[in-house]
């Protein structure tokens, strides 16, 4: 046990639970290299490439981990030991994929694999399994989706933690320093109050916040600028939060204040969207209706939301065409904006994690437009 | 252009060199996720994991980028403007795998996809494409292994700053620091030298040297201690150094200093084996017979080398069973070693370039087991 995971009984119920999940899926077993699949199952963070590693579950016969000799040392700190799973070791020269057939019976036989797993073990590998692997994701998707209570009390931690940061950023925001200095900030506290590591920092002020995906730049903060802040980071043993709240550098004009007050209308309509049954398309066409009504569908450009968990995105994704049904214990995000190319945008996030009640937000700072006085 | 890429036309260039070598092997073209091959033929840091991204080269047809709209700002970053080539971007709930197949003409054709392709792009794309793709690496492997002269120049410029770092190590292996601190040192050392990032530090003292893949730890350095530092970063826009130099924290004991010479022979011995049309097993081999003939061969645990460029570790591998001749242009670490579990370790790694007239190393930094003195 380390702060890096759980105690190995946890991996050893979801292990459990991926073997049944992989019968009742009419499946012989799972293949999962390196990744998030790996980390949920294992708590190891091997991140090798072209040396393979992977934990194999056949339905019928030993959970086998097949390993780099070289990697032998670092995939003991998982509960690889603890749990008396088989390892089969190998060197540089051998056949890896060989291991991994022999370890899932060597016949031929219905496999799915990690998302995450390389074209460049996949396809040899679906040469020697003689198949083509199908993906886990149908398999682990519930699993990974549907948090326990030991998780959803790391993700509360870390919706903390990071609202704790939310509510340092009007300090930070001081015109004249750039996007750049006011991320470094940001991630300097991301650690001070409490998380193992940053995870990604977005400060997009004025025209850079029409930017979704803009990260943070020598641009400087100017009065009357209008600031996304999308923040998040890892919470020990490796969970995530994921926040945003938009500034104002100074008062608002009129027309931004009113149209940030329909999207907090609609981030908020989405949040109270969500219980058990309802579909994921549902939350995500909750939010987009308040904006429609008030001719902002446009402006629009993403999906409601995302998963979240040891990935910061993950299934469930709130999203137009998913109509998975929620279920209690999913955990994601609800972020609505909008966004005005050239001119400006505004994003409201939290993560919620769904309940018999509905949806538990785990962020519970302010949602209005914050005005960072000047 | 910017100093994360080079020109256009190189990019160009090698785009054009790709659908050649396609077309050779008998493909109707390629396809490429985000990953160093998208690096090396967009100049794209793209870093998209759910969303598709992908560079389509078809043998015949236009070169087209399938981008999610939200990345598009990210992309113009890479030589895709300069170059002008399509750009198809979609939303979510599009399906991008269609976007993909009718870049490729839109009848099954033989495809190959990007070493580092997510199985969860992998098998829906192979499900539209109607045929299980092949892997791309031996389209590209050539190309990127075969380094022009810009390449070359940054690598030797990558060399040059991690011989600086290693000739400040010494200052910074005092007993009673921990490898830790040491490492610490190393980073900021890396930057200040030169590189843009640090992509690892690894400090192995006493025992932890044993360990090729140990990274760094609490433990105190110790007068006795031989030390393992094997470090690298990129450099603009983005080759990486890699070299390791062992240290001795007073004088060696007369046995770890005769074994240690052994090594040193055997590293000489295979630099001095690299020429074009030497294979890659030639080389392993020149290093493993001189500490076979030593009765050392059974420490030595791991290949002989890798290449590097825009990943650390790419091809070609020096390695037993590759007997992939070696071309002039071609680089890669020479770093055989001698690890005694529970004891003590040592590895010397240079990086060197295949010229005619044998291996011209990037690293000139002293073999000898450095002495610091205590």
């Amino acid at each position: 046990m380390s702060s890096q995971r759980f105690d190995a009984g946890v991996y050893g119920r979801r292990i459990a639970a991926a073997r049944s999940a992989t019968a009742q899926a009419g499946l012989a077993g799972l293949v999962i290299t390196p990744g998030y699949d790996l980390r949920y199952l294992l708590g190891s963070r091997a991140q090798t490439f072209e040396r393979l590693t992977a934990l194999v579950l056949p339905v019928s016969g030993e959970p086998t981990v097949v390993v780099p000799r070289l990697e032998l040392a670092a995939l003991r700190q998982s509960a690889v030991t603890d749990l008396g799973l088989a390892v089969r070791d190998w060197v540089d020269g051998d056949n890896p994929y060989q291991l991994v057939a022999a370890a899932m019976g060597g016949a031929p036989a219905a496999t799915a694999v990690t998302d995450s797993m390389p074209a460049l073990h996949l396809l040899p590998l679906a040469d020697v399994l003689g198949v083509v692997p199908v993906l886990a994701t149908d398999v682990l998707r519930e699993l990974r989706m549907v948090k326990d209570a030991a998780e959803v009390d790391v993700l509360r931690k870390a919706g903390a933690a990071i609202d704790r940061v939310h509510a340092r950023v009007p300090e930070f925001l001081v015109p004249g320093r750039t996007e750049a200095d006011v991320a470094a900030d940001i991630a300097e506290a991301i650690v001070a109050e409490g998380h193992s590591e940053v995870a990604f920092v977005i400060v997009g002020s004025g025209p850079h916040g029409a930017d979704p995906h803009h990260e943070f730049s020598d641009r400087e903060i100017q009065i009357g600028d209008i600031v996304v802040v999308d923040i998040g980071g890892a919470y020990a043993p490796g969970y995530n939060s994921d926040s945003t709240r938009t500034y104002s550098i100074g008062d608002p004009s009129p027309e931004v204040a009113q149209q940030y007050s329909v999207l907090q209308r609609a981030q908020r309509a989405a949040v109270e969207a969500v219980r058990p049954g309802v579909t994921a398309e549902q939350v995500d066409a909750a939010a987009r209706e308040v904006l429609a009504d008030a001719g902002l569908a446009e402006y629009f450009v993403h999906r409601t939301g995302h998963g979240i968990g040891l990935s910061v995105h993950e299934e469930p994704y709130i999203v137009a065409g998913n109509d998975l049904p929620l279920l209690a214990g999913m955990a994601f995000s609800v972020e609505p904006g909008i966004y005005f190319p050239g001119q400006w945008g505004a994003r409201i996030e939290d993560i919620v994690v769904v309940s018999d009640d509905g949806a538990q937000p785990v962020n519970n700072g302010p949602h209005e437009l914050i005005v960072v006085a000047v």
